[in-house]
């Protein structure tokens, strides 16, 4: 684990004024990611209240040296993944640099203020996109709440199967289709039989839904053969954003049997555009919860002291949902549910640490999704398959309006914050998707 | 399809001499590929007879004009993913030239034969990669014997699941792992709860397997949102290759639910480096096996009459296997199984379709599997789990070996070839793999 250093003070203030109480991007947080300013190509730059700093412009006015220099030299291209590949101490060397230079107190505060329009954008006038060219994307199914809830739909006396308090349960999703956040979602057509009906038909999804995920991006990575100790996993993880994993309930039920979700789930799944580092998150490492008793404990592999006492993380999450009628109406998005990442059953090193146990090579660039993170309450619940019992129980929204699933026209929007007394909060920027109607 | 023309001509001789009559690359296949030759760098070539063209340099030769120059230029870097995101026309341009290139009676033979080891490499002295670097890698189970067999493991009266004859299923696999056909693939270690074993524990797979496949190379592919029709499939695949998805059974049986395959399947898949193209194979195309009475017709998004006519292979694959005792002895593989591509319920073209159907962006040097291709005889079974019913009836080798599953030092070699009356034999090289000891 990262330990705390000054780059984590609360007391410390950036001359970018926005970044002073931001809910997401103060000064103690930096992300990275690649973006676009008007009429320019894409570029690596960092999150500082509602500007960016252009990474590339400030690596070419030599504001680096050492291993920082090291760091910004690799995320001068027009992705992350060379930054990825390096090992922590070049990005920790980076963020104390970029933490120095943005500091309202700092010694080259007038040069690099100076600068002015040359380093910072503002957020608004550009184009966010992946912070990496994907290499594989993962989905485990951590989120043992949602796991129980959707067990329970089938299975109502037994809704966990025996393994899932063995193994991480994970599978293999669509790379090529993750997309940053912001874009149209296409409702997916696909084959859909519904017990009501005695043969599958093809045709646009009924019941279009939402997964709140967090998403964890893995770099340096191991060789083909080897494995990942648990105890070195978390040098794999570079980097976290929120991740809505969009299902189609009616597809997904048909075709799952017996290989897992397939064109359920590939259509489509969109990331924050931000890579919030393991560094930001140091403050708000937490102990894996208790297992209830009766729960075995996880294997060798899986088990590590340091990762049990502070490899879960205390993000609080939430899911919004602008329906077309409220925007139309210039309103805003409702709160429809919100959980926080301590409800995970498994820490993302367990994940790293199953993902490579059979020799799997993971790669700078690779993403990781956790499974849906819900609560135990319905208001706490990270899908509308859940919050509608399969879509029995419709959700009444203050406007009078009404959701079994999503309708055309509907915005989701995750955002998740990180608060702890005598810290500055941070947050991951929204991840946000809006349905369109099928082709 | 690609129609006929004076490529496919089973008179035509190279002055390649060792191409006339070879069992896998007479100048009627021309195949494309990456290869290395000794202390140079990776490059494209083509396989004729025991050699490897050099595609760049006979490109820097100025050997090609028009769209066959259009094709070469793509193909000169160290991936084929260019070629792959051209349409077919540029590919069928190249392979007319190479092919009247190589031809013995060709006009610039005399030149062409000139430049001799400049152009010409001995395979035996090349490394050979993967063809392309992969974007996703998706599993289909289109073989039905295979499915059949495997579900009646599990499911003695209902082999078949429900959606199986409506659903071409499939799942998403792990591209980081794919490699290409020769070297040693590490038993993987993992969870295995053995229904005799109270608790899982993790180690080495004790049923390690094969699995027979046909791998499909994708390009130029669709853009997110969109949909392949069914009648244009065939233009988004450009080659095919043999394909081992090894499996480790105890692995999958306790991790598999409800999300599908994951560790049991992630740690390395064999592919024949050799890209097979569609106009190589165009003499070898089948019609769709009729459905027996009773199956359902595909749904319209899956229904083309030029792909029922033609849209299946005519290919003969074949398993061997060489135990290490064997290899000691320096005595030959033996042929353990072998069945043919006309096995699949699923064309490729509807595989394609289907992937797409909901949305989901295919692109250049995107991999498809087939699924696990078996006949209806045990001797032509695409997997030991189906050869020994699950580990129950171990297979007697003529060595007097016996194998339940794979042990280490087995060599699992497949071979492929297209024969028809009328036209030369073609063939796809080897896909190979040596088992080595868990780490």
């Amino acid at each position: 684990m990262t330990s705390l250093d000054e780059t984590h003070d609360q007391n410390r203030r950036s001359w970018v004024a926005s970044a002073n109480g931001h809910p997401d991007f103060p000064i103690q947080n930096l992300p990275f990611g690649i973006f676009q300013p008007h009429g320019g190509a894409p570029r690596s730059g960092v999150a500082i209240g509602d500007e960016i700093l252009d990474l590339k412009e400030a690596f070419s006015l030599g504001l680096f040296s050492g291993l920082a220099r090291e760091a910004a030299e690799a995320a001068s291209g027009a992705t992350l993944n060379p930054l990825m590949a390096l090992g922590s101490a070049a990005r920790v060397a980076l963020r104390a640099r970029l933490s120095a230079l943005l500091d309202e107190a700092g010694a080259e505060r007038t040069k690099v203020e100076g600068y002015g329009t040359v380093l910072l954008h503002k957020a608004v006038d550009c184009i966010l996109h992946l912070p990496a060219r994907i290499g594989d994307y993962t989905d485990f199914y951590a989120g043992i709440n949602h796991a129980t809830n959707v067990g329970r739909l089938f299975r109502p006396d037994n809704p966990l199967l025996p393994n899932y308090k063995y193994v991480p349960i994970g599978y293999h999703g669509r790379a090529s289709s993750v997309r940053a956040s912001g874009g149209a979602v296409v409702r997916p057509n696909g084959q859909r039989k519904p017990a009501t009906e005695e043969f599958p038909s093809y045709g646009p999804s009924r019941n279009f839904d939402y997964e709140l995920e967090l998403g964890i991006w893995i770099g340096p990575g191991n060789a083909l053969g080897t494995t990942v100790p648990i105890a070195a996993a978390d040098q794999h993880i570079v980097g976290y954003c929120l991740l809505n994993d969009w299902s189609a309930r009616d597809i997904q039920g048909w075709e799952y049997q017996p290989l897992g979700p397939f064109l359920a789930k590939n259509f489509h799944t969109t990331v924050s555009p931000w890579l919030v580092t393991p560094e930001a998150l140091a403050p708000f490492r937490a102990a894996q919860a208790p297992r209830p008793d009766g729960d075995p404990r996880p294997l060798d592999y899986l088990w590590d002291d340091g990762d049990q006492a502070t490899g879960a993380l205390d993000i609080a999450l939430e899911v919004l949902l602008l329906t077309a009628g409220r925007r139309m109406a210039g309103e805003e998005p409702i709160r429809i549910g919100g959980s926080n990442t301590r409800e995970l059953y498994w820490t993302p090193a367990q994940m790293v640490a199953h993902h490579a146990s059979g020799g799997c090579n993971l790669g700078p660039g690779d993403l990781f999704g956790s499974g849906t993170i819900s609560g135990t309450t319905t208001d706490s619940f990270g899908s509308l398959l859940e919050i509608t019992e399969g879509g029995r129980k419709p959700l009444a929204l203050p406007s009078g309006e009404t959701r079994r699933f999503l309708e055309d026209g509907d915005e989701v929007v995750f955002r998740a914050q990180c608060r702890r007394e005598g810290f500055a909060t941070i947050g991951f920027g929204e991840c946000r998707g809006r349905v369109v109607p099928a082709v």
